[in-house]
């Protein structure tokens, strides 16, 4: 038990708790930090939890969890509803980024945070994305997903006064594969104002996302 | 000039006007532009313009700029000073960050916003930053620009509650030569919820700030 | 002379005469080969001559040559205008990728083939390219110019039916500093049937529509 | 299902359909694709769709499927047979390339097109490719598909007038693993209006070979 | 047996015993190595012995050894301890550092030195690593291991006295999949006087700390 | 003066005081920095000081310091001679290192150490080399640096017991143009407990033996 | 079967027959070619054949070949010892490089010649290199196999005056992972007139071998 | 002085004395190696002596050499001629390859060999190498230099039985810039038994040129 030691303060620092990156860790090391919340009665959210290492766990532990398989996250508990005020939506390029997308909904669920999913709208149909221009001209933040050439965010981001925030995914092969070419696509996109998240770090996305959420309700409450 | 085609209704659909990019263009095509801002009366803003560039302008186009050689920025004119709501700050690593930091504090300036800019708070000397924390856990966006080894980012991402806007610079020699080093920094963070823009890109940090701020500012009127 | 040997049957193989690529080429073999050309009476282009060697060529050589310093092209005359068929579009991203677009729009000319150059359309202002669709939904073949990241040749190979050439340019900074990124998008793109050529290469991409003006005559032929 | 929404207009707008990218799809999500197919009783391509993949799918399904396992294609019907004009070969370095040699010549007939396919005539044995080379100039379009150093599509190029589409293949190990020296190679081609597409990708050099069809379809009608 | 030539005086030249690197030797190999140090009674280290390989070897041979499947390492016998003089310390970034970490402690065991492992002090809860700097600051070597962004070399090396060795680890995912950016942002370190080793190179790390601990008993020894 | 923000408790912190990077700041920030140390009579070293940057300094600020301009280092004062205990080596692989040679030897000699300097014994001509191996196996620590392959701190690595600090310098050209080669041979040495710094990094070198030499006066004044 | 085409003039026109490359071929395409041979009574070497795909051929295929599966390589027969005149070693870093070392010595032995194996001479512990000096200075070829920092190379090149070809090997982890680091130490070298092949090419370092041969015996046979 | 240490015994240990790589050397160092040879009597060869260079240099020590500005070379005497026995052809792509070819030929003069130059033989014209080929295929070492693709060198190994030496040129732009892609070219050929030196490394592929001739001459006389 001596390999884990949380950081129980940063929520009171940064406003949201510690995930549980799991890509690195052993089913003992999970089983510890799982032991843990479920001893202290917090909730508890797992990132990047494969359904091989899920399958490991102890029943007894693996019981206490919701787990989705195709994002690979496991919630213990999740935290009460926020009351708003922004809207996030979630814009998927194709039907190959929907596991990010989860990874996305998922978190933003767990934090409180309801969001809107819009899958299959990549450039390539450039049509599907002009239909839902008016609702995403709505949206307070937009995370924008898209593998390959990675042109989504850039074009979303000439079209909305949101915050745009990209999440390149690793979908894709040859020069795309590894998903390098979105993740410069958003890095060097010339609408500006676009920020970006590591290849397919749907967590981080959420949580950029959480922190704009605490700012406009800062502000609400101030007013208030 | 059939090589210019302004994009007038960008403010309309984003929020903000269109600045120009002076690194691929002549002298002649920018006066171009500065000669449409002029006959319309409006502002316009010009990043990455040179000192020789500048220099190379005729005098009757460049007297009506208000230019910084450190920042190689470029306004004519700007927008009226925006009612808030949020605190922006601009923490620069070391003293070889301030002309990206100057690119981040006059774009604000051109739309409207004031910003409070920190330097030489790098890692490397942790309690200058730790000085600062009190104050910078009350920003609402923390626009965050360091090169060489891009660390102070991801260590401000743990310490505040706000929106933290990676801005690596290409400060450094050897690996870090160019600011990859940096960028992959801040794409990789532990710390949860920092977000990136391409290197020494301080205009797009700033934009993305503007966002942020559109979004506050959208919650508090509907609230009010 | 020994260093040069001209591909005098390039021309019977594959359909256009050998351009001199000028960039590695002392003046004094560059005055060699028009030497070469004027004695023969048979017309030659020279593509990347910068200005300053131009300067450097002996003038009662460099008086032979139409030059353009902005596409650094120069033409010692040029061949007949070809009888169509195909119609043929060069568009740009943005104004900084114009000096590309005339090395395409010269070598065009220079082979006997018109074009037309549409300018500023980048994605960032969607709305400017949409305004154009009708037209370059006529065009047979369309060299589609961008720099940063790159997304405008996917956006339009997904809007017609002409064949997409896409020319990357290395406008840009930080991660899109010399073209890379656009030239990844454009391999990585998600429209289908989108061809590339190397960064900045406006001459291949005109090469390969002369090669298709070829296909396209050819039948022509045939049938009529 | 709301996962998937297919572009139900792209034949209109760039004149051939949708084809299906299976790669990073799960078989309950190729499952929903096709029963859309079979039900509207349109025809539908399938790429990237590994044995095991195809063998997960559930037999009501993939009974409909004419499935390839060398190539990864699966074609539920396909479209009529074009009437020319053109004439279209695929040239393959070596035996190693003849899995991306099949993705070609599978969507080439899934589109109604009939090809020509060369193998073995890599660079190493030149006589081998000078000796089909009467048939090779009556081409109208060469598509070249080598890996390793990826010489064959620069040496072709230099010996006919067709267009050619280069598509570098994955075959090899140290340097050239994954493909990215035979990319490059054909990028950095010395022989003019040389073409290139993604590493592998045989699906987009054959629907590039659709675009220069169509083009020569349109002029043909034009004249006759 | 041809294929093994131990290097038998290493240890008089530089004053420790070659270790094995199992990586690329077959189970056979192995045994011959492991059989040499039985025979001849001397202690020998195995480094990068995966559980697979080790369950490969023969009983007779596996049983002599003292082996860690966490670490991949594997002892047959070991050193006498060392009387001092220098304090070592570990520092882990997370707990997915700990297999590295494993290399270094038993690397240093074998080798008759102690050490202190401190997990789980990533710069995203800054507070975790101060609450131990009095500790640290004690330190003679501090053998700093982490992965992602590799933030924590610097920040240690901003705060302590001692000899810091950074051991970039290949946790991660993206861009810093593989321990690249780890081992730049080492490298790239504000801090100064940082050194480095390859990524996941615990044995290497723990060599450095006997080097530098032999020059501390070499000038202890002068002295008394 | 707000851009500078000098880390003063450094030297209690890790033992020697903040030496100032010129590369990346103005003249009149190191005329700041300068007359900071003037006005409190402390000590200070600059490194990465080109002959321009120096030449452009006024002259009653350029008078104060001692410049050598081969290795761009300048001292306004300097620390007192150490009484040892480490004796520390210099060994450069070719006459085209010694730039960063002075940059080491100058670093130590800020910081009162001193050094001996071993030149052009580059492993392409080993005896050199093994000439002096009596010499080098009496060092406490060997800062060695190598261009082109880097091979050297690897054969010195084999040879002695001392601490090897391997500096790879950028001198090279084709695959070896910036260092990388040298410092990854560095990084992937085969000879154990070899250390690196990043490219050109003499001065990092440098304090990485001031750490070494730390801990040695540690316990050679505990056990007096 | 019109998938091969094998290059059966190859002998005549470089002196050696086609080897198979077997990485991306389907059993059935080995068979083929085996086939071939088979009818027509002249051998063949088959590379890179893995044991599985060995494994996968039909027996009355495989039982024809000479497999050896540690180097990957099958003949089918092989050609009569060759008359000198020049010897060849093979000189391998590490046991780790055996396989590599394997593929050299068969392809040899295949095309008629003997060569000297030495193992693990590697610069980490040089004198093992030095004690067989005598020995390989009076070498004519020596194939140098070399992982990790791939220093070997580049120490014989400076100590013998045979010609010297690299090998450099994917044997290493980190930064080496792959061989890159020592195919660029190898081109880097600062001994001069070292060759290099491909990354784990030891049929192409005895190919090279080959070719020197011709050279000697044409020269031999001119004289007598 | 003491930064120059000359290896004298070069010639008896590899047969062929050191030149002297002028690239990092002052033009004080130059002088001082320049000085020893007139001292000693003996001559020496310098590269990569720039124009620039040349001309700092003194001129009663410039008026000593035999400098040539294309190739950067500059040779204080030279060594007798050798009296054969290898005939070696020096093969270039292109126009811009001659500075490149100019230090291969100049090496070769310097050490008393002849050598055969064909320029402008690159694959875009294939018939300009083809109608050489008789001449090539009686050539023992064929030292080939291309850039941009680097096609040649593989075209060139499939035809001919002698040795070839790739020498990959940095000539070209994009993606071919600096050389990697020709280098890249080379090492992954198809063509068996190429062997390849660092880009734009004349010098290192007529020293290797040297080695072969050596073995050659060591067996003609063994035989006499």
């Amino acid at each position: 038990m001596s390999d884990v030691l949380l950081d129980l303060e940063r929520s009171s620092r940064i406003g949201f708790d510690e995930a549980i990156y799991s890509a690195g860790k052993t089913p003992a090391q999970i089983e510890t930090i799982l032991g843990l919340a479920i001893e202290a009665g917090t909730p508890r959210l797992f990132t990047r939890l494969t359904a091989e290492k899920f399958a490991a766990l102890r029943p007894d532990y693996s019981a206490h969890l919701d787990y989705d398989p195709h994002s690979g996250t496991a919630m213990y508990g999740r935290h009460g509803k926020e009351d708003g005020p922004i809207r996030i939506a979630i814009v998927l390029a194709g039907t190959s980024d929907t596991s990010v997308g989860g990874e996305i909904y998922r978190t933003l669920e767990y934090y409180g945070h309801e969001s809107l999913q819009i899958t299959d709208v990549g450039v390539a149909g450039l049509w599907r994305l002009l239909d839902r221009l008016d609702e995403l001209r709505k949206m307070d933040v937009l995370i924008v997903a898209a593998g390959m050439e990675g042109a989504l965010p850039s074009v979303v981001g000439g079209l909305v006064p949101g915050v745009v925030i990209a999440v390149p995914t690793s979908v894709g092969y040859g020069v795309s594969e590894g998903g390098r070419v979105a993740l410069n696509s958003a890095l060097a996109s010339c609408a500006p104002g676009i920020v970006t998240v590591n290849i397919d770090n749907g967590y981080g996305a959420a949580c950029a996302a959480l922190r704009i959420a605490g700012v406009a309700r800062k502000h609400r409450a101030v007013v208030v």
